[in-house]
């Protein structure tokens, strides 16, 4: 049992604070041979790293990752790879400005983790919300970017759906266009509303929550595990431990309970490689086992807290207080939460992947010959 | 690592299928000398229990527990307590009627785990769902009967908001009617129209989704860690193991996303035990820690998957088939799964209060006393 | 993290005390499709079931195993097998005395578990030893016996070769010798000292203690894991788990310590399958990794503290008493721990072979072509 | 389950190789508001640092640790306390000589783990052993350096009792004298024989064995946990888990085998806070659970395959090759592993605190009153 880790055959321990000198995590467990670089692990924290557009924290951090141990040259080929023991990895912190938070050292934001850590532990590093801050997901990210090459043929990838109350147009979609935009919005039109929204938001030193979906592509069917390990058991619990999430839905989500049995049942006519699925209402899992179908989950972001209005608290001390934040913030967390989502869908499929490698070895033959032939 | 436990200092394993012999499971690391019976946990088995109005399943089951360890007489009082062993509780099965499934032997029912648990293991006991079967759900309240008991003056009472389309309205919340009615319903002309509906759904063999609601009230603030430990984050895995469940919310939950950062932060004033909230946006959980306020949880029931309309589907080898499922099902699974629900939610609650202890002992003083004195 | 759980792919839970209505456990995580019968398992109970011969406790159960879960017919072969869930095991307790031990209600035996369990807990059964009895033992031998067919190939042996001074000598090892005296013991000279060293000590109401070694044949190279899932690692911890044990080494253990670098190291020259080692000082383990060659494990048992001298001692209340213990035990509690060893050898290396499975797949091949060929 | 991780409430995940740019840690479940700075941790880890007598390796590694997060001011005193989230830890690596080992690149010593990382993984970081290399233990002892504050009045030392065929006169045994000699050696007389003797081994390019014991004072009655939690199974793991270590022995250890019944139990008196134990040959744990006695563990390590002459070997491709180990050693790594073993005593003994306290709370009263009073 570990406050900080997730995972179980494929393992990540996080560690470091918004303030601290660094941040960094070991991943375990990941197998050997696999080829890894900084660069790889590079490639996706730039994806999520601040200050990339006028719609994310102007904290300016490089986050760039060190690999400290796991990886070495094949002796073949040269080339990096996995030694399949624990690799460590560190981010140095560099662009702190521990003195805008000294107001609320003793304050609690309202909606915040301030008075929870304190009312917990009696202590907390304030600075920059300490060991609370979305700074930790620069490790879920890199530890994602390892997840991702565990799983042959793995696709993983992530979109904001709605922010504030403005949803996209789901017949709009498109995956090319994620990487046009500052918000990873498949939607061009939604995203320029978007842009506009959150213009206005930040002018006037508020947040607004925001939707992500994530959509796995290549999760071989048998993934999970009845009862406790099923697969969209773990995936609730990864996405959950985000920081801001409030709520967690796998394929239909809530919407499925207004449907009748008829409408969310996904048909099946046979398939070469297995049953072809006739629509997707399950979100590719059936049971907490995955079907071989694209796993789709979503998430809702809160906004945050650190807002520019005062708002009414308390102290440590007991005493009634006003509290308004300075610093640097995200006016919408959910932007740079769509590559965290990613990672951590990444994680857990890479988990499932060995547990089931672990317990079953390689799967079954399907379809089965029927007892006297076909 | 487990596929079938959860939870870590208090620790539920369990086994069982729908048609074999009994189900029991296994409740680790229950804290000693605490007050415990059968009939204790035979009052929250009835509450779940088969066969107690038309809207569910007509299968009877007495679901009559034995305690098999971990509890002996009070050398003093006599009374039965637990002792801090391992706990050992079973269930026989009486009312099997395994022929009403030779039908699905060989097919997959559409949006069930037969496919998924063939894929998988390459077996499956097809009897009643066999492992998959929500019967499995009774061992998690029997262990939530236990844990109700470990944290002091904890009370965790559930309620059906919303069956298919039709939803509660919150303004004649009523905790009194959840007794009264077979749903669970805190809503008594909700109830009335949940029963016309369901009375619809049932006679032509459909059946339907449905969200259930679990508040806790009496958590201690300070329960749930950083960073992976998060409360709502084991909720969120908690419910998600549930049968047919497909969405998780905590608080606001996805209507977060659509709120402003002023709207969402819940304000606080000093209180006499800790700060007075004003509003409780967040469901209790701050940054993964529980804040004192009552614990509000919501969770997505899809329509299961028997029904007796046919659908297109496929056998295990491979062929096209058309599935319609007899045997005694519920319309309604989510009825059923408000006490489940309950029982989860006591489950989580038990563990992160142990985990609490463990790690700080008590909670530091607050509010804290200024450094030169009041 | 569970007290009554061991292993983690391949996990063992169990609960059940001496004197309860009954015992059982649930094993977790077993491969699907392996032939399981309850004969299978009953056939490695009988081994360890007490009543035999004189030098066990005369208590007599026929430890009779059922199969709750888990198991399924096959459906080409109708053979009985494993469905891959979670397998529930349960044995009725059904010759207690617990009116022996009325004597050492509130009274602690020199050397046994009564006063720790009731510092710990503040309550404790103490008929029969409770949750501390070896009777829990039976459970182990029960997982064994499904452990041992998790991994291909697998033999694990035990042999007892020391009771209180006596000693094999290793010259006259023979295991077919193990079945044909009740003490396991392989060699039959030895066997007939024990004999006659243990009437001695029955006679006279005494206990003595023993050393039991346990060898595994079959075992795969490259189970294990550094550094904190070394194969040794999580032995020593197996062993050191049962009743009454005090110490393990793995192959020349305490001895090694007196050995030059160049003694103790086992040379290598090329074989078929792997390097063919010239001697086993590492017990078949280096850097805690299997080599492939027997893995060889040795325990030593304490004497009991049954025994029928008076010992100084106190009460629950603080009060001087002397305590001697009457009812039903084993004089050697070594000898009916040979199988118990066995069966904790065996869930060892089922657990390591699926955690190897999992993380590294298969194993690479071995030897390797040199870059540019041979 | 983590391959590199250990303990479970105070859990312990390190990273790193030999030659690699630096080691690291993660100590997860810390308790808040314990005073720790980075001196603390460094004073034990001068006490394993290499190069201090002849009898070491002549690796110059200043050890210097660097506390990367989970500390912080406290807010009334100013001293750096921990704060209940994750403790990263970092030393960086400066005397590598990497050519050293190009040799053995693709040979295998005997009695090493280079085949076993190899028939395992497929490939190896072979500078100065990679990650079996003892060098990984120096983040153990700083992990103990924390645990050292985790159990009020716990007082952990150990000595070294035995180096090859040299034991130490117990009845010579002056704990002041461990910090006088270069062996942690608790007999000045044996100490100087030790001397002579590794002066010898050393010359000749070979090494030896040696037996450390462990006393851990002031551990509270009552931590440990049947049946699969015991105190002395986590020990053995533990201890188990160190490089090259072959035998694990609580209190009597294999010792007990050959006593009688009578001789081994620990008689007991009424005492003020307990029973007052007439003797310890338990090492302060029965059944599991420790009696408020010393807890006494003995540990034999086996002696290094690194030695200067030519063993029988082969190498990666199949050939037969003579493989002798230039580079930098220790000819009796025992020495080093006495702070060692103290680490990982303290890490169990502090993991078991957490532990009982989560479970239990706090101790029952003791001695209880009996019914109808004194």
């Amino acid at each position: 049992m570990s406050h900080n880790s997730f995972g179980h055959l494929f393992r990540v321990t996080t560690f470091g604070e918004s303030h601290g000198p660094a941040i960094g995590c070991v991943v375990d467990g990941c197998p050997p041979r696999i080829p890894l670089s900084e660069a790889d692990i590079q490639a996706e924290l730039d994806r999520r790293r601040p200050g990339q557009s006028r719609f994310t924290t102007q904290r300016r951090e490089p986050d760039a990752v060190k690999i400290l141990s796991g990886v070495f040259a094949d002796p073949v080929t040269g080339e990096q790879v996995t030694t399949g023991t624990s690799i460590g990895l560190l981010i140095e912190n560099v662009d702190q400005r521990s003195k805008d938070y000294g107001e609320i050292k003793d304050r609690y934001r309202p909606g915040h983790a301030d008075f929870t850590y304190d009312i917990k532990y009696g202590i907390r590093d304030y600075r920059g919300g300490g060991r609370s801050s979305a700074r930790e997901t620069a490790m879920r990210v890199a530890a994602g970017a390892i997840a991702r090459r565990v799983v042959p043929g793995l696709a993983v990838r992530g979109a904001l759906v709605q922010v504030g109350p403005h949803k996209i147009d789901r017949s709009r979609w498109d995956w090319d266009e994620v990487g046009r935009n500052p918000f990873f919005c498949p939607d061009a039109q939604a995203a320029a509303r978007f842009a506009d929204f959150l213009d206005e938001v930040r002018k006037r030193g508020s947040s607004v929550g925001a939707v992500i979906e994530i959509v796995a592509e290549g999760v071989p069917a048998g993934l999970g595990a009845p009862i406790y390990g099923k697969l969209d058991s773990d995936l609730a619990a990864a996405l959950m431990s985000i920081n801001a999430v409030k709520g967690v839905e796998i394929g239909e989500g809530f919407a499925a309970a207004a449907l009748s049995g008829e409408e969310n049942a996904d048909e099946m006519r046979p398939g070469n490689d297995g049953p072809l699925f006739l629509s997707n209402h399950a979100g590719g899992i059936l049971g907490g086992i995955s079907t071989g179908q694209p796993v789709v989950a979503r998430f809702a972001v809160k906004p945050t807290s650190s807002i520019l209005s005062e708002r009414q608290s308390v102290d440590r001390f007991g005493h009634e207080v006003d509290v308004m934040t300075k610093g640097r913030h995200d006016p919408c967390v959910g932007i740079r939460a769509v590559p965290v989502g990613e990672a951590m869908v990444a994680c857990v499929l890479a988990d499932h992947f060995l547990r089931h490698r672990g317990q079953v070895g390689s799967s079954p033959a399907w379809p089965q010959t029927p007892p006297g032939g076909i």
